[in-house]
């Protein structure tokens, strides 16, 4: 039976999401999984906005409880960091023990990055820290971002792929995409679902 | 025996980091919780960067999972969205059954907040979606944040608070923080320790 990988990434607000969504839950039958994308189902309607909002949200947890792993596409959306719902998921997943990958189609580094937004006007405050002139800290861990999100991610053995895709394919390059799911392949569930193994338990089986 | 309050945010990447966590602590206590801060314990050393980065990820979700609930400042962080980390923390402890709350000290909502981005650039497309001029999708569902955010922590009737605090004192103010402690304030843990309830399981015990 195949595994089922659910697909965060903020590819859903593209006008081709759809396009997408198919050509990544084709390259994923690929590869031996299946692939459960937002939007594969109908929400059903609400009276207001938030009441919409919330059917989604509660359809897509649906969708990462029922699955055993998550891709996360963690490309740099409307600023320098990845998008916040995929961050939500990637977390989420994390947290249930499944099968976790991420990738970036931005090559610069969460350090290079925030050094760009602050325009290079850095300062190597006195407790050691390289601040942005606004005081805050950046971090400087050789990571792709935040280290919550790199390190979740690298300490369950999950694979990172990092790739320079061209500007306008920012978000429809699925070089990486694919690059974690040959490394997912042939891997087994991290843990029998809703054990609720913990976490520190997980570095090891997920390793096999 | 108190509650273990996580306490999430960007604030740890203030120069005044430690003082702002005193503050949290002492509002916590104040409303019988006790805090549970990143920074709180010394990270052991490491051989390189990395290596750093990824003892932190672990001594925080350790931290996490020893706590009962989390209160997330996802007050918008270097650009329109909140801090990837706390994201990936607010959907970790969702993902337990934990108590949640969030607050922003960014009055304007998500949609605005996304429509000011594009500098007002944007387009009404066929498919009924409003879109950047990039062609990404505009959320509209009258949220503080992305619907993930906002939805997970409303549909287990986590408390949201919202406040327009001076520019000068965005990771420093207060006062939403504080109305997410009295929300909270004698509330039940949502589920026992580890039993891996799920998520939609959650919504009416969260209402005691």
């Amino acid at each position: 039976m195949s595994l089922k990988l659910y697909i965060a990434g903020p590819e859903v607000f593209l006008a081709n999401a759809r396009e997408i969504m198919d050509q990544k839950t084709a390259l994923c039958r690929k590869y031996g999984f299946e692939a459960i994308c937002p939007g594969d189902l109908d929400i059903p309607p609400a009276a207001t906005k938030r009441g919409f909002g919330l059917a989604i949200s509660k359809v897509d947890e649906d969708m990462m409880d029922s699955a055993d792993g998550v891709i996360a596409n963690l490309t740099p959306f409307r600023g320098i960091a990845a998008d916040v719902g995929t961050c939500f998921e990637l977390g989420y997943m994390c947290a249930q023990g499944k099968l976790v990958a991420a990738y970036t189609n931005v090559a610069a580094d969460h350090y290079q990055r925030t050094v760009d937004y602050y325009g290079g006007r850095t300062v190597d405050a006195a407790d050691g820290q390289t601040r942005g002139p606004d005081g805050l800290s950046i971090e400087d861990f050789d990571m792709f971002d935040n280290l919550m999100l790199h390190g979740g991610v690298e300490r369950r053995g999950g694979h990172i792929a990092i790739h320079a895709a061209a500007p306008d394919a920012l978000y429809t390059d699925l070089t990486a995409f694919e690059q974690c799911l040959k490394a997912l392949a042939g891997r087994e569930p991290a843990m029998p679902r809703d054990e609720g193994k913990r976490p520190e338990e997980l570095d090891a089986s997920n390793d096999d």
